[in-house]
C-alpha cells in the first residue's frame, strides 16, 4: 500500500534529486507491504470448525483449547468474529499471540526507525546503516517552500557523507586487509546521514503487538510519521484479520491526516 | 505426531482406567500436531525469488533485506538452503524471529508445562486448571510394577478430587451466586490434582525460540519428558523447515531414548 | 510480611501435620518477604537532586535525562512525588522499569506459582520440583471441615509421594550410576505432588512489572490466592515506593479478603 | 568513568566548536556512570549468610532458594565467588536476572544507540530527538585531518538544522496552539541531525543481560563504537559485581583499543 500523505499544494514529487548519484536527496514515500502471515492447520482429531482461516481461526482454536469448548454453547460466541470479539472485550488477549504479521516497509526515516524499534514485541530486520541511503523522508506538516530547503539540506549532508567515503576509501586502497577498512570507511561516513534518511525495515509482530502499536502510535498525539505508518498498517490488518481489528476506528483530522483508536485499549 | 515412548516391557496401554468417572487415571500419552505456521507473500517490485516457501523464504528476504541484496551474487548463499546455513553459521539469528510454528500439545503433565512456560519467548494457551483433567502421564524410566503403583496413586488422588468438588458443588446448591461459587469449589478442588495430570497446550515460537528450546531441553542432562517433547518437535520442525533445523543430530541413548544437539547451539 | 488470611471460625492453626515425616501435609500460609531494591547513585556531574532515594530517585532522573530538565521549571513536578505522579497520568512507564523489587515468597502453592510464571516480565527462582515438599497451602473460602477434608486428600497424596520415592529409591540402590537413578526417582514421584503443595519462589519486577501484576491479579476477578499475594506485595510497596503505587485503593469484600485497583490502570 | 579512546596523534580536544550557539559541532567523548545497583536485604527467619553484598548476594540467595541449600554443604561453592563461578559453568543463568545495574550513557551517537535499543532487554530512557543536540561522536580510526573533515560536515548539518529550526519557528508565531506548531518544528527539524550527534541514555539491565550485551559487543567483529562502550561498562562491572564478570578477558588490538571475550559465552 503506498501512502499518499496530505503534501503541501505545489510541491513536487520525487523532484528534489541532485543528479546520478545523489541517492539520499530524493523524496521518498512510505510504502507498506503484507509480506508473511499466519495460517492455521485443524488437527486431526479435533472437533473444531470454524468460518474463518489463518490467524484468525488459529486464535480461535487456541482461545477454545482453554477450556476445550469445542462445542459452540453459547450462540454470542459461536462465529469467528463473535469469538474474537468476546477476546477482546473480556481482555484474554494472550491467544492474540498466536498470529503474526509481517510487513515490509520502505521510505521510513531512520528517526521514525528508531522509535519502532522500541517496540520490543516486535522482531526487525533493518537495512544496514552502511548500505547506500534510500533518499529521505520530508516531514509532515512543511510548506513547499519549506521541503524546498529541507531537502537542499538534505542534499548538502549527502554530498558530505559521499566526499568523505570517497576520501575514506581511497585511503583504504586495495592492498590486503582493505575490505576492513572499507568497511570501517562506510561505518565512518554513516556519522553524516541524517535522521530523515530512509531506511528499510521487515518487521513481525503478533496480532496483540499490533494493536498494541496502533493503540499507542495512531493516536492524535503521537509522531506524525509513526501515526501514519500505524493507521497504514491497521488498514491492511483490517483487511488481513478484520475479527481482531475492528474496534479501531480511523478518524481524519482537519490537516487532512488520519487517527485511529479503539475503545477497548487503553493505557498499560 | 503420535509419541511412543520407551515403554518397560509387559506395560499395559491406556489400561490404568477405573471406571467411567476416572478420566484422570487414565494414561495418555504425548501428542504433537503443527496446527500454525508462517505464510510468505512475495511483495511487488521486489527483485527476490527463491526456491523454498513459507517461513523459510520469509526468513531469507528478511535476511537479504538488510542488505538489499537480492541478486545473490555469492554461489554458496544463491539457494534458500545455502542462505539460511550462513545465518546460522554467522550466527544473524535475529532473522530468524520473522517466522513461527504453532503446536498442539496434548497429553503433556501439568509438571512439564510448568517447565515448558518458564521459556518466556513462546506465547502459550493452556487448559484451564479448572477444566476436567485429561488422564495422567506416567514417568518415564519405571519398570511395569512401578507404573501400576504410579496409576493407583494417581488414582486415588483422582478420587478425592471428585469427592471434594462433589462435596464443594452440593454446597453451591443452585441458588443466585451459585455460578460464583461452583467456580470456587473447582479452584479448590484443583488443588488435589497431581503434578502428573495431562493437559492441553497451544505453544506458538519462532525459529529461534524453538531452536533454542530444542537446544536446551533435547539434551543427555534434560527431563525425559521436556527432552521427549523437543525431539517430536524437532521431528515436525525438520519437516516444516529443515533448513533452519538440519544441523541439529538426532541420537538414541541405551535407554531407547531420543535426544539431539547442534554443534551451533551453545549456551547463552 | 506473614498473612493472616480470612478462615473459617474453629479452623486449627497448623494443625494437620501427620507425623514427623508428613512434610506434605502442614497447611503453611503465604510469607513476602523484600530481599532486593534498587538502589541510587547520584552521578557526578550532574545537576540532579531530589527528596527520595532508590529507586523512585533512579525513575526521576531517568524521565528527567529524557529531556534534560533537571531545573525543576514546573511547580507541580519539582517533588519527586509530583514528577511520578505526572510520570503515571500521562503514561510514561518506560522510567519506572529502571528500579526493581525482589520478594522471596513461600507458603505459595505450585498451582499459584504457575500462574504467576506466566507474568514474562518477572524473572523467577523456584524450588526445584525434585525438592522435599514444604507443606501445603489451603484454598481459601472453604469451611472448617472442608479444609480437613482437603488436608486428609493431601495427606493421602503425600504418603503415596513418599511410598513411591522410598521404592523407587530402594531400587536404584548404591551401586555406581545410582546418582542419576536417585535423581530419576524423585523427579518421578514428584508426578504424584499435588497442585496445593507450597513452594518457595524469588521473584524479580521492576515498577511497571509489579504495576502490571497488581492491575490484573488484585481485582475481584481474580484467583484468590493470587489476589492475597497481589495485595501483599502491594502492601510492602506502599512502603517501598509510596510515590510509584500510590493511586491503588485497597478495598475489604464481604467474606474479608481484600482487592486493588487504579484508575490508571486499564486493561492492555 | 570518562573513555580516552585512542586518538590520531594531532587532534584536538573538543576543538571543533564553531560558535556560541554550535553545539552540535562540539565533539565529546564518551562517559559511563553506575547510576542504580541493587541491593540485598537478609531475609529474616532464612539462614542464609555470605561474603558479598548486594546483587552478587542476590544471585546467591535466589540461587539456592532453589533447592534450600541454605547449608554450604560442597566446599567448592561455599563462597559467593565460588557459587557463582558454579552458576556460570552450569550455565543456571536465569538466578542472574535478579541483581540489575543501571548506568547514564552521555556521549554516545544516536547510531550506537539505534544498536543499543536493539538489545530488548535492557530497560532504556533515552534523551528526547527533539531536544537540543549534545556534540557529536567523531568516528575512530580517522587520522586527524580526517576528523576535521567530518567535524566539519556536522557543523554544516548543525547550521541547516538551526536555519530549518528559527525558521519553521519563527512561522509558529506566538498565538494560541503555537505550541503544539513549535513542538512540529522540532520534530521537523530533527530530521536533518546526524547519526553522529551525541545523545544521553539511562539503560538498565540485569547481569544476565549484561553478560550478552558484552559478549556480543566486545569482540573485534563488533563496531568500534559499541565496543568501546562494552568494555568500559565491563570495566565497572568488574568492579561492582566481579564474581559475575570475572571470566570476561580483556585484550588490547594493535590499534590501541580493546575487546572483551569470555570462554563461557558463546553464540545464542
Amino acid at each position: 500500500m503506498r501512502v499518499r500523505r496530505p503534501r503541501p499544494a505545489g510541491s513536487c514529487e520525487r523532484g528534489h534529486t541532485g543528479g546520478a548519484g545523489a541517492v539520499m536527496a530524493e523524496q521518498v514515500e512510505l510504502r507498506v507491504r503484507l509480506v508473511g502471515r499466519t495460517g492455521f492447520i485443524s488437527p486431526d482429531g479435533v472437533p473444531f470448525d470454524t468460518e474463518a482461516d489463518g490467524g484468525q481461526a488459529l486464535a480461535e482454536f487456541a482461545g477454545r483449547a482453554c477450556y476445550q469448548s469445542w462445542e459452540k454453547a453459547v450462540p454470542a460466541t459461536a462465529t469467528n468474529a463473535g469469538f474474537l470479539e468476546h477476546v477482546l472485550t473480556v481482555g484474554h488477549l494472550s491467544v492474540l499471540e498466536h498470529a503474526s504479521v509481517t510487513f515490509y516497509l520502505t521510505g521510513i526515516s531512520r528517526g521514525a526507525a528508531h522509535e519502532l524499534i522500541r517496540h520490543r514485541h516486535f522482531s526487525v530486520s533493518q537495512l544496514s546503516p552502511r548500505a547506500p541511503a534510500q533518499g529521505f523522508v520530508a516531514p509532515a506538516d512543511l510548506a513547499a517552500d519549506q521541503v524546498e530547503r529541507f531537502a537542499a539540506a538534505v542534499d548538502t549532508a549527502g554530498r558530505a557523507y559521499r566526499d568523505l567515503l570517497a576520501d575514506l576509501q581511497s585511503d583504504a586502497g586495495d592492498t590486503p586487509g582493505s575490505v576492513v577498512r572499507r568497511k570501517q570507511a562506510r561505518q565512518a561516513a554513516a556519522g553524516l546521514v541524517p535522521a530523515a534518511a530512509a531506511t528499510a525495515l521487515v518487521v513481525t509482530g503478533n496480532y496483540r503487538s499490533w494493536r498494541h502499536f496502533i493503540g499507542t502510535r495512531a493516536t492524535d498525539a503521537a509522531d506524525v510519521e509513526l501515526r501514519t505508518l500505524a493507521v497504514t498498517v491497521l488498514d491492511l490488518l483490517l483487511v488481513e484479520a478484520p475479527h481482531v481489528f475492528a474496534d479501531f476506528r480511523i478518524s481524519t483530522l482537519p490537516d487532512g491526516s488520519r487517527t485511529a483508536a479503539s475503545p477497548l485499549v487503553g493505557e498499560g
